[in-house]
């Protein structure tokens, strides 16, 4: 059983974090066939923590864990801060693959998406 | 004639700019027949700024410009600070359309873009 964690900075402003949350619905809506859960996850200002968002997807069976971060730029979080976290829930889990993929900012397709998007605005 | 500015917050991390610049050549690339010119701007942090760069647009022969805001959440920049600076741009040219279109993660493909990205990781 696999999960999809959704990483996202998280805001002092509810209205952001519940966008994360209802993204993640909708990427779940989808992938069904592939993750058993997917759920949002936030590094600060907002529950849950990435720990502890993917402790609740071990709890509840996954035997391995994708992290998304939902990031734009490479920058610290990306880079240290996302990491150090994951590697939280893998020292309490040692039998659970927990994998992190390339954030949003450096998915190839991005540019496509924008160029149509903007073509069509 | 047709210019889009992609407009990013602007780092203090020069990489997380110059991301933002390779991805405004990449999108140039790939919508010339639409798009003259293809510009990145910013928020803060970092050069030029909204105004500067629609206005370097229009400067190069732009009639319409388009503003896409490379943000992932409807918070106070989206939804006060871009278009507080956009009027700027606006009210030095009023012959110009100046179009703010949805902000990237208001795109609703950009669930299937993720899904896809995390089964595949």
């Amino acid at each position: 059983m696999k999960s999809l964690v959704i990483v996202a900075h998280g805001s002092r402003r509810q209205a952001s974090n519940d966008e994360v949350r209802e993204l993640s619905s909708r990427i779940a809506t989808i992938t069904g066939q592939t993750f058993q859960r997917v759920k949002a996850a936030f590094l600060e200002l907002a529950e849950p923590s990435i720990p502890d968002g993917i402790q609740q997807c071990i709890d509840e069976g996954a035997k391995e864990v994708i992290v998304f971060p939902y990031f734009l730029s490479a920058g610290r979080h990306v880079v240290e801060d996302i990491p150090a976290e994951v590697d939280i829930a893998r020292n309490s889990n040692p039998e659970i693959k927990i994998e992190i993929v390339p954030y949003l900012g450096s998915i190839d397709r991005i540019v496509d998406l924008i160029a149509e998007h903007s073509s069509v605005g």
